[in-house]
């Protein structure tokens, strides 16, 4: 795997590489990043990378925390002096995404599965990114009126059980399982937070499409950055 | 410069190197910091050493923000679940103990100058942290009771004018500009909250002398790393 990583750092033809997560087992994913040239990781996971978007220069922005950003500039959702709530700390989505909020100069609160009083710190937001892995955890009891809400889980159901009670009602849901015996939920409980949010991302075809959008602008980016243009 | 610090990577006698800021006119401090050897940058300056801070491995921590928690520690104040605010986002400071009060599992909110409703948001922090640069700013409004307070500030003051008015009560201040003509004094208004907070640092004497204990420390690593020890 490391070799595989190394050949593709030294080909020239290659602009940009993506480790797909999960590895198979024995594979440390933080070496594997390690390993990748800087100029090359369009994924953004490589430590010197990692910090230049922290020092508010990023050369690669993770693609999903990008895309989120991107989604809520198309809308127009006002950042600039926001309280913005983000709920998950990863490396992938929310501590990119705390990181680009704070840059655009909104104030951030990075809460997690051991917050205390979460749902009242998620009720001050004016933007709430939601990237917990939680099926349908973010009930209306979060979200404040008027807020943007961005859903970012994707979790897959096989059977009712599997549902919060609150998603359990959902009608999209159980026509899904009862046909497909299967359905994509986000941490969000869409159908209730809906009415209450002024803007929400639905699971799946929110946030997914724009990520494989940025994966393909940062690789746009690698290419021109190799070529030093 | 950028040749000195060379010279310094490649000194097997150097362990550690510290950049000492503000640079002479001329030098942009991100091109110095990026020529240091990661192994040797031992304020944590570095991009990548900026990136394993946040990716829960660090290297270096920046020594401002190792003193504030190796403080919090000493003296008891819990981390795990607290409610943590940040006020100011500089990244020898602000940023980094954001991110290691993230990594020990309190909820922190970042806040800055263009943050609305700051008074508010810092009253909910179990730990406030303030690096923001304005003398007595934190009043008694921004702190709840029983909170622990870490005041970062270090502001010369050479008369009273140049204090807020909820500074210019203060005797000690009085005091020392009359009799030396200048004033070390933080961005909290000690005496005000002191009676408030559990627990609180002055300036001078506070955060300061554990930033140099910091220093030491990273150094003594940096030169236990380079011998694989």
């Amino acid at each position: 795997m490391l070799e595989e990583v190394r050949r593709a750092n030294r080909d020239d033809l290659v602009d940009g590489i993506l480790v797909q997560l999960p590895l198979p087992p024995g594979y440390e994913p933080r070496r594997v990043f390690d390993s990748l040239d800087p100029l090359k990781d369009v994924d953004g996971l490589h430590p010197e990378n990692v910090g230049r978007l922290l020092q508010d220069r990023p050369r690669f922005i993770p693609c999903t925390a990008a895309g989120i950003l991107a989604l809520l500039d198309a809308y127009g959702i006002p950042i600039v002096g926001a309280n913005a709530a983000v709920l998950g700390r990863s490396e992938i989505v929310g501590k990119p995404v705390a990181a680009l909020l704070t840059s655009r100069n909104a104030t951030v609160t990075l809460c997690h599965s051991r917050s205390r009083d979460l749902a009242a710190t998620c009720r001050r937001a004016d933007i709430l990114v939601v990237a917990i892995g939680k099926p349908g955890f973010v009930t209306r009891d979060f979200v404040r009126e008027g807020a943007a809400v961005v859903d970012v889980g994707i979790n897959r159901l096989t059977s009712l059980e599997e549902a919060p009670p609150a998603l359990r009602e959902s009608a999209r849901l159980r026509a899904a399982i009862a046909e497909k015996g299967r359905a994509l939920v986000g941490d969000v409980d869409f159908d209730g937070v809906s009415s209450l949010a002024s803007s929400i991302t639905p699971v799946p075809g929110g946030v997914g499409p724009l990520t494989i959008a940025m994966l393909l602008q940062n690789t746009v980016k690698a290419a021109r950055l190799r070529r030093g243009k």
